[in-house]
């Protein structure tokens, strides 16, 4: 084995909710140390392209940040505390590697919050591709989950108790519908990620000194030129204490995370010893309990989600930025955003795990129907019964034969064939559950029209 | 009505923030108990439209349902207690109002929470129509801000220590951006808020027998119909365990505060007895300190932007809803739901206050350019100067030259005039911090082309 | 008290987790002007009774204040919004009613935080006591559950399956022994609550000066007397911007929220139709399904418990307090504590009535013991069986035999029975659940000491 | 360079707020591992105490542990995906590096959630330490800044107004207070952190037949042995589900980062450009911008401090654990507790380099207190001229001069004297600012007392 690099490094132990994840390997120090190159190569192309920078000053810088393996991230880490952010010392050891002549060009005009939210979105961009991905693989496997279950019938429970008989496929129809309205938010989200450029104040100024020659500088070109070749959107202002676009991540990321907490205590209810109408497909084992069969990967989506929500309410707290660069604020975000990031991926990559796994026990779900005696379609009944009873009279009579049922142990129907009144009533029809689902099915089908 | 019981009843003492405002008013409890009365009547309506209810019982719900006052609110919510929301017993109360003839016809077929719901989402859209107009009114007011201080140069600042010139106007379309922001994500939100309809666990069942004759019912015309009546968005599933709605406006109601906080954090800091770049309109005052004139409308601006972001981490939260109808999840959404209405419409009202009452204060602006004795413009001097002196030691000079402006008190102008190699340069020009804001004007007048 | 208008009056309609609560009058915005003036007349009587204001003064502003019926406090409400909050209108309106000649001694020396505080205090201390009191009765009542089912062996779950046995008795302990860590918190905070007295800026300079004859005010002793006299703490310094008191209810606050919330979630885990195991003395019902028995005490508490841990974060939050006073955090504290208080003091009273009136059914916790075929058992078997097989082979029967259970629909006991080589174990016993409950009735005994 | 041991190590890259710290090094996955690594020696030793395992395993278990480097953290972090927790992997490799012979007593009749909570515990421990060492440090600091500045005047300041003098002393008492309060529940937490031992489902029942002979295992012993073994408290209850332990680690943690934000925020302001009162000992450069010295310590604790409160609502939430063991809530704090830690311990170490640096600028506060030409003593002046000119007169008299000392740019002593009826008066003295700071000397040194 190789002992683990140094003794600050964190390689996920404590988040099998993400580690391991393809949202994780996005995210990583690494990864974010090749976004702030990415960057800062992007800035001095651009300025090259406008012929801010020689041409080669850009080659030079391109082929320095090129190769993510000549920085020591951890170094830069540590160095990142004096001045409070890891753009400086990057700066300093790019620099270095750029070399003497082209070394100057290296961040000309941009300010540490330019790299690093331009970084940011990056590593965004490309998680949110992931996650958005994922996203659809579970819709899909949902879409054939409610197709082949459309009218397979099982109690609908409400407040923890049975109410009245319901679908999976509803049930699944539902889930599939959180998971498109959080691959709707995530893409559109994604769509508008912004590059960040605006130097020490957001005025551009420096951009407009540095390697000037007569003609004015065109910084709106400098900054779409830039936009491009990052493949981000181009701002309409430096964005340095205007931070709609992390609070727009912060609110689909949550979401997504919440959506499939939706999912996730679903299947946690539904697959309690007791109830057993589903099981994932692959439980998790236990070495002294060959029975346990524990619901793992909605265990750790149920956390993620409940995480998420409280790191979206940080983010959208650090939209209180003062002046035009904030002191606590940005820096609050960085690990947030990356944690919720990690979160959402890692739950969508559980999501497609869980979905694709699920087993559903239809038949467990049929006999859970009869658990009440009948009585999950008393409403019914006090519909069907009120026209001939009198509304009163049915409502008293099943309140009645209600109690009977327990204490006596037999059914609904069995009872109320007993009443003479009612011996003209299909009463099997009536009172079979698998009847009375209402508009589940076409519900579902009409979900499922979704794209 | 009868007044509410003095010992519990709530006016506002606890909130100037949004008291006596008209977001206030449109989410008070009666404003509620006008909106569950609005969903009951809108469904035997909708029912009558589609003949499985007796028109006379819609005149019967609609004419009783239409009078508030005849509903004791207080009583209502202490009653609300036993089965755990309160449409319970206005549903109760509700059906005597009607009488024992159309009674049988309230709230037939429905859930609780398809009423409750309902009406919460009529309550969103009415504070939310108070809120984009609002935001609306606060962006035209920066929108003239910005325009008349477009070049009205002012020190930047970041990490609390002035870093490059900006402008006022850079800074007020920087707010304005904000304000339109938060409209947009309001007006798309209030769009898509759509009615509830589901009957017990969201099959609709209920619908298809009470009241149907031999045509089966058809439960899709229903919803549309009910949706219609209310003027809400139709929607495509029952919801009540699909919270996407309730989610949606906890991420624009909590941006909208922060984005407002986010004005109002400049304002306090811009308002300081030592800084007085801006004061507000009409400052609250202290009977013993004449000279005291606080910044009221932005501190509550800023109070509301501090409890926002955690109010909307619980409606996130809100999302991980079990089974068919939840036992918590939903009943802690609504008084989260309506606070943070409350915030973001009283931050709305007073952002609109703050906006129009600022008066802002170039000359003190222009004078606190010259506090670092020229320093401000130091990042300018070191493009500049590089050319003329070279790189290494147009630095030295400047950090040389950086530290006796402190020492002796003397301008960077005054101090680099001094040097021979310079006096070619037009210094006066170069150390003026007011050339040197960059592409702030720019800048703004492309922000203010947003509509 | 002129009633409050009826607009914007609110009395709990969507807050039945307290509405009707004493802890809901002990908050309601008549209980904090009480409180409010009851810190102006002890601060009046304290300045008395160090003859720095005449005794007709402390009497005529006893008076006045005393008769919380002499002011609107709607009215107090709306005129808050000028100065930001409602100590400020209190001031005018107390004043008046002292009259011309003892009017100038109200509130003299003070600052609107001193009062505000303080009577933050006082509703704090009020009820906390009501909570205290409520968690010592339901600690004592959860004291005889546990007693009487020391020995109820009931599935243990974990990660929603069964693991091994364990008895209700240990999970009631349980549930107690957080009940009393909720109300050593609460009274321990309680006992510290301190009043406010620091004038403008803390240094209660103005007590100094105002109505000071020739000799130097004692101001220690000021506060000394001010805080006796209304049974709070005395303060070492003045807490405008050091809020410890308030984080401390933070604490002890969501604290209790959640410690019940556990509570409240095995209850509804135990009330689930197909689990019956616990069901709540009267069960909220529904008209239209008889047989529904809704937890409704679980579900109010488990949404108090979602909502107490952002609210704890705000106030938290709110340790961030710049200056001598701050502009926004302290307004942010407002609401937001009064309304943790009341869901606190909320979900406290439903725990008295859940736990009083929860109903244990012994016999379907023994039933359930059952639906694993015995393997709830097999981690016991595997240590028995080991001396007798060998670790390997004894591991290797079990899980060949757990399969068994499942696709032949035997009891584990039985299908061990056939094994020759364990013929001599007494399996009876060693598969019997009841059996296997470890140290559970000792750990019960030993929890149940703690007074 | 050592490239990154791999794709997903993180190693503080956004994290300068605790990148590097003690509290980092303390908390690190390693670190886990070891305290892990601990707790299964622990029991190993305490059950061979007992004579339940040979002492042979205990030497041979220990021996295994005591080489974290034997260990590959990341492969453990990966395979805990599938059970969903780390310690299912660990026991596989510890039990593996121990040998066949002594293996099968690794871990013995424990759960993973014994392991991982005590382990936490011994890390959380650990880390107080270090947190608790450096309150003490930073307060030892303050005491000293408090003493030499007792008598240093400064601008009281409230709602971002000049209110009244105070002191920089009693300011500086404040801070340490807070700082104290933060040790206080860091130590009280900590003392009370206790070891976690209760087998599956907390009964201990898999304690008392592995390895059991004929008498009855005392189970209450081998949780007393193995508490004191690791240096943790001993638990009456196992607190699987019982999380006290975890949420006053929560309050005391978000206290401390709270307590620290405060300090910032006043740096923060103080240091500011206009107002520069106080600056930090080593700021931040920027090498553009040679005259910036950002206040970056302030600043990472600022970030500290707005994220700690949100993370600690997820660990109140985390109370809401369902039956014996939960899925989810237990997941969720592992990362969140973590991440908690880091951030209080570096915006400790951040406090200590923050008090010990901070530069005060006695001078200048000494000018600003002349800011309001004056008007900063207005509250006294209206004490002491109502006597002479009767209260009415008074205060127009010092409403009219307040607005003339802004028009005409005069003191209000200078004002003042040429009133007739003044002309007794000592208005020199009584227009100092810095003979108008009340008590604050007193408080000061009465603050200072406390240990």
């Amino acid at each position: 084995m190789t002992p683990p690099a140094e003794s600050d490094a964190d390689t996920g132990l404590l988040s099998p909710m993400w580690a391991g994840s393809p949202a994780a390997s996005a995210t990583s120090d690494t990864a974010y140390l090749r976004a702030l190159l990415d960057a800062e190569a992007a800035l001095t192309r651009a300025q090259a392209g406008l012929g801010l920078v020689p041409e080669e000053a850009a080659t030079a810088v391109d082929s320095a940040a090129g190769d993510v393996s000549g920085f020591d991230v951890r170094s830069i880490a540590l160095r990142a505390r004096s001045g409070g952010n890891p753009v400086i010392p990057l700066v300093a050891d790019l620099t270095a590697a750029v070399g003497a002549e082209y070394g100057p060009y290296v961040h000309r005009g941009a300010t540490s919050q330019d790299i690093l939210d331009t970084a940011t979105m990056l590593v965004a961009a490309r998680t949110l591709d992931l996650i958005g991905a994922d996203l659809d693989r579970a819709a899909r496997t949902l879409s054939r989950t409610a197709a082949v279950h459309r009218d397979t019938p099982m109690p609908g429970r409400t407040l923890t108790q049975h109410a009245v008989p319901t679908t999976f496929g509803l049930k699944a129809a539902g889930w599939r519908s959180l998971v498109l309205d959080a691959r709707d938010r995530v893409t559109a989200v994604r769509r508008g990620l912004p590059a960040q450029l605006g130097g020490a104040a957001g005025t551009l100024a420096a951009f407009t000194v540095f390697g000037a020659g007569d003609a004015p500088v065109d910084t709106q070109a400098l900054v779409a030129v830039y936009s491009r070749e990052l493949g981000l959107a181009e701002p309409v202002l430096p964005w340095h204490t205007l931070r709609t676009p992390v609070a727009d991540l912060a609110g689909a990321l949550a979401f997504t995370a919440g959506a499939l907490g939706k999912l996730a205590a679903d299947v946690l209810t539904l697959a309690r010893t007791e109830i057993a109408e589903v099981s994932e497909g692959s439980g998790g084992g236990s070495s002294a309990m060959p029975h346990k069969a524990n619901p793992v990967r909605s265990t750790l989506i149920a956390a993620a989600a409940r995480r998420a929500p409280q790191l979206a309410a940080t983010l959208y707290g650090a939209l209180v930025a003062e002046d035009e660069r904030p002191a606590g604020a940005w820096h609050a975000e960085w690990e947030t955003l990356r944690e919720l990031l990690r979160l959402a991926g890692g739950a969508t990559r559980d999501a497609v795990e869980l979905t694709e796994g699920l087993r559903v026990h239809a038949g467990v779900m049929r006999q859970h129907l009869g658990l009440t005696h009948g009585l999950i379609v008393s409403e019914r009944l006090a519909a069907e019964l009120a026209p001939v009873l009198g509304r009163a009279r049915a409502k008293e009579l099943l309140t009645q034969v209600a109690a009977r049922t327990h204490t006596e142990g037999r059914s609904l129907a069995e009872l109320l064939a007993e009443e003479p009144e009612l011996k003209d009533l299909p009463l099997d029809d009536l009172t079979d559950p698998a009847r009375y689902t209402g508009s589940a099915g076409a519900l579902t089908d009409r979900a499922l029209e979704r794209p």
